[in-house]
């Protein structure tokens, strides 16, 4: 991690959740950290999340569809980390354009500016193991056969394989992370749009019912923020990861029940209510799911820290004491 | 084939090579036929591809990615062939963002229009081999691995997953035929942007030397047009291929140096020279590569019926008569 002092570092979608962290970390690390965002109507950017760091870092307002401004910002740029991104399962279907263009056209500008003015980049792109879709097997590991079970899905894909195309054809070396359900402070929870868990969290610290899809026993595995930031760190200074995809797992897997009984838990209040799938939902669920992640350990050293316990513990304190920042006050807990 | 007769059919891309020949057999079956396209610069799209039944069907000079005027346009169809597309995998390298319109924007903006106002339509998708990337055994089935080499191929299998993506979700009874190397009159030779034997058949016809990269034992697979065109038709009134994704072959394999042996001496002119892959081209090429259709085949009952003899015979009859209308005059022959 030392190699990121002083090191000129891009992270886009850096007004969201994970990037945000990441350029939280680089500028702790004394990395020279630009950030950029569009802060798209309805994603996780929150300016909220760059408290702190704001003076320590330069920030730019910009859409990563802006060939001539990404140009300028990838220019001298030695790690970028491709964070942006359109993540709603639901709203890629409600609105497939639009996702088309901030999951691939925002990328495939982002390489386009690196190939014509900084090939020697090292990029390390935010994938998803919504790739794999409905898993024949779990845990997932990378040689799952890919189908996407939604627009997001199939464009997070696309996105991937530009990456990996850039690094073959033009050797930009890069890397993609197939993340899974990545938590913590900083995270939208705002709507039910985007993660299950950031919904859970933000029902259990209004004292509302968490209602299950299902049964409540599909499985997933999360990643604690710090430990996800990690993994993006050590991939962008791993020469072996270089021009492949790893899958990014962590603590886990445990069933959808068990982790809303332990945030009711953790949170002292709340409910759990089990509540058949609506339509829209059940035609895209994938079941249980959770990344065999193996390889990206091996050739990285990554191992996840933060068990969920603990991950959990961090992330209702940090939403307790910040919760103005991220949804408007429910009735009765003003 | 009885049941177009009187059924309203759109086909896109229908000044296209394929699409056209499409219209001309719909048309010839008593179909209702409209087809329309945006006649992108460097296409295959050619007014004279319809000559001859431009006044027994409806053309539109539409572009694909106009929301509005595609509601219209799809919504009394009983099948769409959805033909229109960009196909030069060199092309999508130097301007991948033109290839996303044109393969990705293009294909969701049928399928929301479908979705919105003819969710009953049966589409039938034009996909390419291309998808399987250099593949790992050869005949490939739809069971390879997806590894598209370049940006085109990674928008085709995209827009695959669209179609698929909408059957499984909304119902609309999609298929894709991912098409290998298909030939016959109304192909564009104009240029070697596109298919290499569209560039061996004008080359032979110029009386020129064709250039073969590598040593020319690259294997290859052929579909006549006639053979594509029955393969679409039938898979436009086959229930047991919706939802689902099938590979066209045809005859072969062949080596490319032996098909170009073939054209010139049925050109009776033109000369063959082995020369070094350019890097460029070299970067995604695929090697050896030619598809097992047997799961069409069986499906649908398809099979191809010319050999690659009669099928180039036809092909350099239909240019030695209509050369003006698909390429300028080399000098010495005009």
């Amino acid at each position: 991690m030392e190699r990121y002092r002083g090191a000129h570092v891009l992270v886009t979608g850096a007004l969201g959740f994970i990037g945000s962290q990441i350029a939280r970390r680089l500028v702790q690390l004394g990395a020279e950290v630009t950030g950029i965002d569009s802060s798209q109507p309805g994603s996780g950017a929150n300016p909220f999340n760059l408290e702190g760091i704001r003076d320590q870092m330069r920030f730019v307002p910009a859409d990563q569809r802006d060939a001539e401004a990404l140009r300028e910002l990838v220019a001298d740029q030695h790690v970028i980390f491709n964070l942006a991104g359109q993540v709603s399962h639901l709203d890629s279907m409600r609105d497939p354009l639009t996702d088309l263009e901030l999951n691939c056209r925002a990328h495939l500008t982002l390489l386009e500016a690196c190939r014509a003015v900084n090939p020697r980049a090292r990029i390390v792109f935010a994938s998803t193991r919504q790739v794999y879709g409905r898993p024949d097997y779990v845990p997932v590991d990378e040689r799952h056969p890919l189908r996407p079970t939604d627009v997001n899905g199939i464009h997070k894909l696309a996105a991937e394989q530009y990456h990996l195309l850039y690094y073959r054809v033009y050797g930009i070396r890069t890397t993609a992370l197939r993340l899974t359900n990545t938590y913590g402070p900083g995270m939208l929870v705002r709507t039910d749009r985007q993660t299950f868990l950031g919904w859970f969290i933000r029902q259990a610290l209004d004292g509302e019912t968490i209602r299950i899809f299902g049964d409540g026993t599909q499985l997933r595995d999360f990643t604690f923020v710090d430990d996800a930031v990690d993994a993006f760190l050590l991939a962008g200074v791993t020469d072996a990861v270089v021009g492949d995809v790893f899958n990014v797992g962590g603590i886990g897997p445990a069933s959808l029940y068990n982790v809303a009984r332990l945030l009711v838990e953790l949170a002292g209040r709340g409910g759990i209510e089990l509540v058949p799938f609506p339509p829209e939902k059940k035609a895209i669920d994938v079941g249980s799911v959770y990344n065999d992640d193996t390889r990206l350990r091996r050739a990285t050293g990554w191992t996840p820290k933060v068990d969920l316990r603990e991950g959990l513990t961090r992330t209702l304190e940090f939403y307790r004491a910040h919760r103005d920042h991220y949804w408007p006050a429910a009735a009765g807990t003003a």
